[in-house]
């Protein structure tokens, strides 16, 4: 199911909205930043509006367009699908690609709900022993910083980690007659802050400590409880806000928040790490540097340092612009295409995988029964 | 029991450690600084070693030096009684002074129990009626940028509040080896990080916003749960970290977190208030910095606003240098001295004052009772 | 000359190495972004070496490669001819291309020296009246946030403008025994640091503040005069730091400064305009912010705003992702290929043209004659 | 001439305006900070009405008033003379103290021309050699994060400096209805930026790098000429923005600018000194802070660390509040007085001396008659 010697990877992308334009321009890209990758081909986009997904393919530069995934996804000439739908179809389409012997990208989160993350797992599982990657779209974990981050703590500039705070923060929702949609209901959005984007914070705390999440206690609000509807007032059925503290093992504490209501906030995933040797801070919004606390230094000379994440013995960055010429947020969707390929090529694993997604899925529930259990502990 | 109109109003000052030389200090500089206060004298210093206390009264600029604070708070010279002594000795001195007619100015826990806060309060109220005023020392209030916080929120800019975070962060005890000290064990201490710095965190989300606290849920931890003793290792018996979201007044919900392991952050205590119409920000490691998001402005020009809080039309600005010349943390305290003798002179009346000493006392006690009950939600 | 009805533009890039590069993934880029261009073709990428340039027109997703600027410019099928070369070929094949009836897009600097600046210009006013585009590609003069500053000086709300203070700082010669190369040779590099960085600063002066130079003051200097060559110590015959003052039109004052020996400034270009009403700051470094000072709000309130340029309603963003998902380096090359598109479509004129360049270049000029003149006026 | 056994220096301050409170409140807190200091007595302030003068001393605690300096200066009870009165008044009062056998401190800048700062040298000459100390109050270089950067200087982290970059920018005269006053004649004010606030930037170049200058080129302007007068339009005939480069011992450039024209910057003296070890940064508008980057480790790792000096550890921190209180301006006066008393008691020079304010004076000169030969390098 690998390319064969003589044709490229044959890449099909399922959803053409954001995160689908944000995959496009990683697909469009990253043969020519990263010079280690096998060739593709941006074989076909996969949307369900004959005339809309043909402009789309169009514009985003894929050869083909289509409007029905499970005919693309058997399809010969297609070895990696990659799925930028709502939440609720990823099941669906990564274990039919899997099955299908395709290597499968999936945007997070993994799944609308557990049971269906486990089974992608099996199918992923089963899938792995023919060869094939199962990917999962944390695409965070790429941004060149955090990778940089991550990379101290496992060299153990940091010592034990003690204390970890990650929040992330959004302003989209501050305007109280903001109507109702979609997005506001349980029944179509799955969850609302804290699957969305506190996901991403949880994500980042495993990630970058390297430890597992053993128990959370939980606590989710509706701030802006009820919205102007088609028929007047309506009920918010998802939290705008969240808020937990995770314990990780060893005994180390995450905080988490996350909302949609910090106004003045646009993007802010805003991370601090703090370990008995040192301590790191990050923020989205700047997205090139890392600030590093070596607290082995002189006391007079210690301070959190503002590295620039741009130089080429930086992860990813030997393959873009000189120093000092900073990465935007869509680059880090070219580091995570690069790594698939790699992968795929026999290269290093690629994580997180669907084990991860679903090791995740399950602390956002253990926030939500929290939650629902009056705030106890959950153990994971 | 005011001064008379013949001589300056006496201040006996209980304590000269870190919070009594800061006193001392604004003792020393309020009627050179403000032009609105009645004069008066630094009296007398009290503290215990008879020797020690007379140097320090020497340096500090204090009249006499005494070790009974029982004999210096009946003296008729005496009309106003500062105490910065450890907190367990609150209770006594500051009922005793009231009842012997004097104002009183009482550090920051108000007291070591709730059972003590109550009956200080009893005392206060009574006192009151004689015209005596009852203050409680939370300087942070008395920063300007904070103060012209307070006033931006309670003039509407903010609109209606909606989430708040206030973190105190400090790294004194990052390191294990840290040895054990009174200040780690429960019975001489009171409590950890919650007490001593979260309360500044808690009582910056009421001042600030105005609003009570409802409800809490908290959770505290020891991160380092032993330490070096004089006899081998020896449990730590308070927390080092704690974290708490606090319902407010109307919905609001705030976020709360207390560490002294935060590697690197040496004195920070950052809150942000966000509202329907804007935001506030504030790190008191630049504390004459206030951001400010005007939520109202057009879009393309919205942003954090960095206020430089040194103008002359800024509260208690007038009195000190130019604008731009910055002030540090011990002018707070010349503030609050200043605020005290306005209030005693007849003019606003002082808060932060004992019954809201109490009410923090008991969201403190509230977050506790939560931790032990398995984070369950406390409604006070 | 322009594209025919039924095919799209041919692109001819001139030169792969860094700028050629970014120009590569900006023409990849343009029309998956911006759906208000023209159809395009990379049609064809010329280098000198036909290996090395057919790898990379493979890897940068260009049609065909080639190694005759001469044979390629007169192509039929080629409309854009976008010159990515060493300065000194500037001239030969921007003027040639023009002869040919192409547009044509010209890397900063325009030219090495004024004569052949003249020349350019004289080619792209003949070439204008044919309805031929000239481009010069000072390309950070489409980083969103400055092109808001822009927008902001000229809606007046910076008032009369005062004071400009411009910047460019690098580091990547402050190793003093970093070798001797090509481009510390005056006869090789035509100038050091003021042609090459500086030359960004006072472009950025002339854009956001929309006045003149009308007369200079400039001061070079080479910092590290000696550097190891092949043959032993070798004179460097560049600046590799630079100074000036430049009157404005109407009588401001603005201040540049350029250097590659300030340690620890990676690509910093910072910028500060100052007006009677108002002023603005921008770093390259952090090329998302904007920092706006409106010197009309209450003086409470005032101080500089970090406006984070990602709204659909700055220029150039609506195209991209939503709010708070920061653009980086490269993209500003894919908004000079918009607006170049936009302009042969009959848009509104793409600036800077070479005139434009001819005018800079003599700025430049008038600072090193300054200086060789010991520091006196130069009037333009 | 210093004090007898039995009773305390005696200082005498003449001046009671900004300088004059700044000055008051360091003797009023020296003693309670410093115990390395000998005992002062706030013996007298002198001002010209007699009345204002009395309430000035009472509410900044001297113990009495005069009116008449010749007098004060020879009385026995004084031992320090601070000048804190306008500039032209300067050479007078310090040549007449140290003739009177008197330590002297006289604030910033030296004199209003040459030619008294050379007579005041000589007097200082001649005292020294009689045991006094004649300081000069150049009190940023007490700030305690200058005086670090000085120390990581003279240690060699910054390698040999390669370039200065320092900037005093301030607003308060950007509005150009402001009113014409003797500030912005040059007869009563001597100067105008570059005098005022340029010399604040220069004496910083010269104290952090310990390097002399030895050239200079610089440039002044008046970018409001004409301010509204008493009589209608008046010429503004000194500076409100001036920039300078100054050639220094051993090869390093550093640009000067100052202005008084910069549009919300308050009070911002902004320091940058590269090396090719390392490089630092400051900016008085947050003084606690030093900017330190550390060229030698790993480049993964490098950038400019933020650190808070205000560990007991940094120059003067001890004496005052836990690591993390941040001091504020005023406090560098506190310092002032501290190493003047020091100095008088034998302990390490005070240093800026009088040499030292001329040989500044000698470059603020040079700057002026640069400009004046249309920017031509003055030697010095």
């Amino acid at each position: 199911m690998t390319a064969s010697a003589d044709r490229p990877l044959g890449v099909a992308l399922i959803g053409y909205a954001f995160m689908g334009r944000a995959h496009s321009q990683a697909w469009r890209t990253v043969e020519a930043v990263f010079d280690d990758v096998p060739p593709i081909a941006r074989s076909v986009l996969v949307g369900r509006d004959q005339e809309a997904v043909t402009a789309a393919a169009e514009q985003l530069g894929w050869q083909e367009a289509a409007t029905d995934w499970r005919e693309v996804i058997i399809r010969d000439d297609v070895d990696i699908v990659d799925i930028c739908t709502p939440g609720f179809l990823h099941a669906d389409i990564a274990i039919a690609a899997l099955e299908a012997g395709k290597h499968v990208l999936c945007e997070k989160p993994l799944a609308n709900d557990t049971a269906e993350a486990e089974r992608m797992v099996a199918a992923a599982e089963a899938a792995r022993s023919r060869g094939q990657v199962a990917a999962l779209g944390h695409t965070y974990r790429r941004v060149a910083a955090l990778r940089h981050a991550r990379s101290l703590i496992e060299q153990g500039r940091l010592g034990r980690i003690l204390q970890v705070r990650a929040s992330y923060l959004q302003d989209w929702l501050v305007d109280p007659e903001a109507p109702m949609s979609w997005r506001l209901r349980k029944e179509t959005a799955g969850s609302g802050a804290l699957g969305d984007i506190g996901s991403h914070a949880i994500d980042q705390v495993q990630f970058l400590t390297g430890l597992d999440v053993t128990a959370v206690r939980g606590r989710l609000a509706t701030l802006v409880p009820t919205r102007p509807g088609d028929d007047g007032p309506e009920q918010v059925t998802v939290d705008d806000a969240a808020w937990a503290t995770l314990e990780l093992d060893g005994g180390a504490i995450a905080s988490i928040e996350a909302s949609r209501m910090a106004n003045g906030r646009k993007n802010e995933l805003r991370i601090e790490v703090f370990g008995t040797e040192g301590a790191l801070a990050f923020d989205l919004e700047d997205l090139n540097e890392l600030w590093f606390l070596d607290g082995t230094v002189p006391v007079t000379e210690q301070g959190f340092t503002r590295v620039l994440v741009t130089e080429p013995e930086h992860a990813y960055l030997q393959a873009w612009w000189p120093q000092g010429h900073v990465l935007g947020w869509e680059n880090s969707f070219t580091h995570q295409a690069r790594d698939l390929l790699v992968a795929i090529s026999g290269g290093p694993a690629f994580t997180p995988d669907f084990a991860d997604g679903l090791a995740l899925q399950r602390v956002l529930d253990a926030i939500i029964v929290s939650d629902a259990a009056d705030g106890a502990t959950v153990t994971l």
